[in-house]
């Protein structure tokens, strides 16, 4: 059986990093299938790096082993750590990243990554992704026992933004994620919304803006540089424009609020 | 044998878009060897992704499987696709983006994608990539026969920006695409032209500007900041500028007319 | 043994040039594991390509063929080559781009490629990295012997910019590069300041700008947007804003001078 290492990271393509990890990855566990999903995070932005990872891995097979590094405090007491899940394993720091996609796939175990034997002989404190981060990942692909790495915790950093606020009447969100296509993202999932979404029965509030839109099945169904609000292929709440940009349109960024009311 | 899956798509990768299409692709077909073309076809613009295609598949191996996706009427009812030519496979939505790279290959034959068997058990109206196409490709790569996947049709839609017009005496074109380097592309092939092509034998007209421009082997034959006109590496007429910027200078966008005169 | 074949480019990603390299390597040897580096290096600036290779390439497994094509003179007489190192091969141009990174794994043996046998049918005059570089690396990585792509040469090109001049009390380097996090990287490395460096002893000019800066083990070391300077993970001197973007903020780019002055 092939293993599979994801990497996703905010350290863009531009630079030799992700490749230095890609080459301490191969020249540990040379056999690894090694697939990025995206390198483009916003710098130190772990609500989207959360998204982007939660939302990717879980089309991963079994077994699957998910390197993410957005790490704002390299280097610093924060502590680097693997979560196993009921599907796989995430490698990474423990401020927050992880833990929206390794919920998702349920938590088993939490070990902090302390043995210096898997890791490269000299960690720098600058990039622990390939230095200590990408070394545990090739480990794990090899076959080396989770216990070996360190000892267990049980608490880890939780982020904030993964909490919808709900009362009979509205639902207020964040915008997780703007996507290549201007797609407004919110952390808000169909059955957090206490009452039925149709055209006329809701407005969505996003900065100044209050729109009432048909709520759809596809960025195709209204005309176009319409807008069209739609649970999107993750089941999170979106506001698109038919052929258009929606972030622009609505001036929305990563981080802001979202009110969902019934009319 | 091992299979080369190809992926070319305007998704872009800062999203997880792109690594969600890996992941079902290497769930279903665990050996396959996937090569993106590229993720940064501009949004929405199925001429680019044409060119692209075209010109990046006619390289790869035979049985070779291309996954195409450009498709700003997802969900609605433009049909799914495969084509199989005489080199290899084309999976993608039935709106003329496969139609250069399949010709240049010769079709063979091409079939509506209708089986759901092959789909994800759950086919969202808004990321036919990941849901329909991706699968197809990997159990394509499976060796899953064609005739599994639908029907065969005879009609498919045709892209209009293939054909060049022509006169004894001169031949007009457009822009294919502007490269990275912005050298500007055309979709004018040498055997297009029906006179000689030499430094006083034409003039070339983009926009407001005329070149009388040396018709060249290689961008670096003229002083540097000078145009050169030649026939680039995949045949088309090129302009570009000795370690400048072509489209820039002459205010080039992929589109744009262009025309090849006698003098 | 599974071969791995690196490519660094200026090409980008968005056009289908490193998909035909890919392909042509593929078609060649369809078992090697290819690994993107960048194609992200800045339109035909060899500084930056020299860095990032030499960066890159020090942490991939002995035997590793690496391919780097940065190369404004593609089609003049400059020549194609190839570089055996302790540690594995350099396939390129001779125009200094391959010289930092094989001269550190140690160079023991250069030769051009001139078998046209072992190059595509046709080779243009403008995509060498397709038609003959990718196929050598291919044609190495199948363990075609290097003698027979071409005859030594003794002379390659040299980059100029990987000098320091230094006295007791002054060392004078450049930057090579400034990385996605807008850090400042520069060509001085520990060994070669001849005296301590620690918060009080020393200066850092660059540009207008004159710094008394902590010298850190670690990004994260000082507070949020101050600058420290700090050796990176390549053993470089390098300026850093906590959380912030260096090289904006003193207005660096590549090529500038630096001063590491006693005080």
């Amino acid at each position: 059986m092939l293993s599979i290492i994801t990497l996703t990271t905010d350290f863009g393509l531009r630079d030799p990093y992700v490749a230095e990890m890609k080459a301490v990855i191969l020249d540990i566990c040379p056999s690894v299938i090694i697939v990025d999903i995206t390198h483009e995070i916003a710098n130190f932005n772990i609500r989207m790096g959360s998204y982007v990872l939660a939302s990717a891995t879980s089309y991963f097979p079994n077994g699957s082993i998910h390197v993410a590094v957005v790490d704002p405090g390299v280097g610093t007491p924060r502590q680097p750590i693997i979560i196993k899940t009921k599907r796989g394993y995430f490698v990474g720091p423990d401020n927050g990243l992880l833990i929206l996609a390794s919920e998702k796939q349920g938590i088993t175990e939490i070990r902090q990554i302390t043995n210096t034997k898997l890791m490269l002989p000299q960690v720098s404190n600058t990039f622990h992704g390939r230095d200590l981060f990408a070394p545990a990942a090739a480990h794990l692909a090899n076959d080396v026992r989770i216990t070996e790495f360190g000892p267990t915790i049980q608490n880890v950093a939780k982020p904030e933004f993964t909490s919808v606020a709900r009362s009979n009447t509205e639902v207020i969100g964040e915008i997780l994620h703007i996507d290549g296509f201007g797609n407004i993202i919110t952390n808000i999932s169909s059955e957090e919304i206490p009452f039925p979404i149709t055209k006329d029965s809701y407005c969505v509030g996003i900065n100044k803006y209050r729109l009432k839109t048909k709520i759809a099945n596809t960025y195709g169904e209204n005309k176009p540089h319409q807008p069209v609000a739609l649970f999107g292929s993750h089941g999170y709440f979106e506001i698109a424009i038919n052929q258009g940009n929606a972030a622009k349109t609505f001036k929305a960024k990563t981080g802001d609020r979202i009110k969902i009311a019934k009319n």
